[in-house]
């Protein structure tokens, strides 16, 4: 046996050992789960307007961009989706990228470098703590929400600054204190990234994120970074700004430059999803009454978003209860380490304005009761 | 004016004072242009079979996968795609991604840690690179195909050591002495990491790749990586390799983990090229001669992908002659620094078997006109 097949061999049982061994497990086209593990909290991956958007790119333009951005990739898709993607969320400015992963990436690395400092939230997303080490900028993990830490840090630093935050965290649902950050940030003049992965859709009016809420959308100090692939049901990430923002980042962003441009039925998806977002506020406000009155019945706390966190006192409870939940008809989400921030077991439940009033409410009654039968056990 | 607008504007005025500020032109669904700068170089992308499979994906699954392939974001669409590519490059097992970027990533950094040598080729692409730094493993480039080199470093290590390189690099076109390297590896207990971006579908037996050509596609030291976006005409990565690798890349492989799964329709659209590549294996012979024949009349050197590399004697040259080239109808790409791993700016020039002849004839000609009247200017 190889020294490398002998490495996987020994990585994998020590995490079969710790109970943390993954595998996939491919879903059919007609299920008929109640699918509340997705981030499609808006519903919109399926909505008629949304497939029928995607489907017209892919016999217009293609399935793929054929090549980068700056090559031959963008397409007047791309800038449609830009213009518009901008306009909605009270920005200048956006650009599109393949990914949330990639606008973190592209972001933070085109802005810190070695001569920064990155003050990073304990929380935020595995993209931004990639994006961070990537940037090779000193960087300081603050305790989570942490505003008092935040100054200290930038006040004890000569260096061109970027705080790294998330609007709705991904795994526990809570907000960040987004305007106390901005205002640190301002006083020093670093500059705030906020990602609205889980807050564009659901929160703000009509769903256009956290930071237009607190009408931090062209604040000075805010940038944002968003997702496609959540409330828009398509494929992709954003960053929002200013003009000159974006332009830097066409000019120096590598994982903007040197990486294929969103396929065209992505765009066209998420394009239409954003318009039906626009057309129909009733869908955000959806979300949050079904999520208080879940949380309620589960006995945790709201979500600042759409993402309701249940602890369950062991790794191997929680993917029990979350198989329970399945075989009823229920899919949830299961988090545990290294997926969590806290080495907390959950399980993670959307709340979501897709399926119908007799679903979601059928729903809710199966995950109170498998969630209650789990929850005293070791 | 902030500190951030300040920096902004001198670092723009920077890049345009070195002739390097770039802009995005959104092209239009029915331009006339001939385009040789995409690397969609079978032509699939537009290939009627392939944009239906991508709509009725639309249609069948919605524009997105909603989540992250570990959670629900695996279709049976995924799985599908994955065995039919593992089969055809004759690997055991595939993983697919959203990006070939994140192919990169996810191979790069879930095999080397701090524990790790990467030793590089100086020429691979950006993806690779920004791998090897977020690994934090130590980091050795070596001359480009230079294999004394690459065994020098594995001998001079002690470490668990990745090597990495292309089939055929990006830029220059030239491919790397894969069959060296993979020995060089086996001597060492090390493992070959080949990205097939530009292989794949333009080399070996009916487009397998040059990895399959030389014998090497199970060679237990040697892991593929490959991108759904060029020949394969959609948008995304994969990884190639024994079941083992791919185990240990669906637990430990972050930009897998935390990253929604590809889109269903550019799951949909890669399969569907692979299986029109599959009947139709005179497309990469179409790529090869048409080649052969562009580089004699342009007086280069052959590639042994379809990527042309026409050295041009200054950036701003470079540039105008691509600017005039596209007056008459021909798009070619132009990279300069810092896209070039030479200095040397270029046209990049890519050889297509979509076009009929008589279309890539008339290529060819305003080409050869175009090139020689700038190649002599300073």
């Amino acid at each position: 046996m190889s020294a490398w097949a002998e490495w996987f061999t020994a990585q994998r049982a020590e995490r079969e050992e710790a109970g943390l061994q993954r595998t996939l497990r491919p879903r059919a086209a007609d299920e008929q789960v109640i699918d509340l593990a997705s981030n499609d909290y808006l519903g919109l991956s399926a909505h008629p307007e949304v497939r029928r958007a995607a489907a017209d790119a892919a016999l217009t333009w293609g399935a793929g961009s054929a090549a980068s951005r700056l090559v031959t990739g963008t397409t007047t898709l791309h800038a449609e989706l830009e213009r518009e993607l901008a306009e909605f969320t009270g920005h200048e400015a956006a650009l599109v990228l393949s990914t949330g992963y990639h606008a973190n990436l592209s972001a933070v690395t085109a802005l810190a470098g070695k001569d920064a400092l990155i003050v990073s939230d304990a929380h935020v997303h595995a993209s931004l703590i990639d994006a961070a080490r990537l940037s090779r900028a000193s960087i300081e993990v603050v305790a989570h929400n942490d505003v008092a830490a935040v100054r200290s840090a930038l006040a004890s630093s000569g260096k061109r600054a970027i705080v790294l935050t998330e609007s709705v965290f991904s795994v526990l649902g809570d907000a960040a204190p987004l305007a106390e950050l901005a205002g640190a940030c301002a006083d020093h003049d670093a500059l705030l990234l906020v990602d609205e992965a889980h807050g564009l859709g659901v929160r703000g009016a009509g769903g256009r994120g956290l930071v237009h809420q607190l009408g931090l959308a062209r604040h000075p100090n805010v940038v944002v970074t968003a997702t496609l692939s959540k409330s828009l049901g398509a494929m992709g990430g954003a960053v929002l700004g200013c003009p000159d923002l974006v332009d830097h980042l066409i000019n120096r962003a590598r994982p903007f430059i040197f990486d294929t441009a969103l396929a065209p039925p992505a765009a066209a998806g998420a394009l239409a999803a954003l318009r039906q977002l626009r057309s129909d506020p009733a869908l955000p406000r959806r979300v949050h009454h079904r999520g208080e009155r879940l949380a309620a019945r589960l006995r945790v706390p709201g979500s600042a978003g759409a993402v309701l966190s249940v602890p369950m006192p062991a790794p191997q409870v929680a993917v029990a209860a979350q198989a329970e939940a399945l075989a009823e008809g229920v899919r949830v989400g299961c988090f545990r380490p290294p997926s969590v921030p806290d080495d907390v077991s959950r399980l993670r439940i959307t709340t979501q304005a897709g399926p119908d009033e007799q679903r979601w409410n059928e729903a809710v009654e199966i995950l109170a009761r498998v969630i209650e039968e789990h929850r005293s056990q070791q």
